[in-house]
């Protein structure tokens, strides 16, 4: 498997209703680039893995436990291992990258979306 | 410390001769936004921590061991642990994520840069 890849040439899988993604996964590190569709809610989960992230482009409300933001672009969540957290998706939609360690093997089974354009970039 | 912020307020680290970046941390991830100068050059070198990345805005032409490919916006790396890797920035600079796992608890000893506005987003 190469090494150097244009992200947008990976499968999109459905994370989420309205949420879906395409992944690079190293031995440690998943990186997932994200389209969130307008509006679209991710309801209050957790997993045991650390997940960092950030907007690329659209707004995103996120709560993490009873901490609560909405930004745009540049804005960054912090979710340690199996910290409760929610998103909620502004209403022109979202792009956002998320990374998760250990690797979301859990992903390996989501379903593989109809091929369509990214979003972004 | 809060787990939303926005990543352009953190301090601009020096990484190498017209590389800076702005840093979030978790426990098991180091999740960097990094400004790469017209021209400039990440000499090779390797390191411990596995290393994803995704550019943001920008050119990049990336080399991993034999391996090399120029590449925009989504183009992608992924960099197992103590592989030899090296960068040159294409003309009109990069904006680029760049993800470690371990964190880079090396950065922490890297001088802090004077503040300057970012230039993404």
């Amino acid at each position: 498997m190469p090494n150097l890849r244009d992200i947008t040439d990976q499968p999109l899988i459905r994370v989420w209703d309205g949420v879906a993604a395409r992944t690079l996964e190293g031995e440690r590190i998943t990186l997932a680039l994200v389209e969130l569709d307008p509006d679209a809610v991710v309801p209050e989960h957790r997993h045991p893995n650390e997940q960092l992230g950030m907007v690329i482009r659209g707004t995103v409300h996120f709560r993490i436990g009873t901490e609560e933001r909405t930004f745009g672009p540049g804005g960054t969540w912090r979710i340690l291992a199996n910290e409760p957290h929610e998103v909620r998706v502004g209403p022109e939609g979202a792009q956002v990258i998320d990374i998760f360690s250990p690797v979301r093997e859990d992903w390996h089974r989501l379903p593989v979306l109809p091929s369509r354009p990214p979003r972004w970039p």
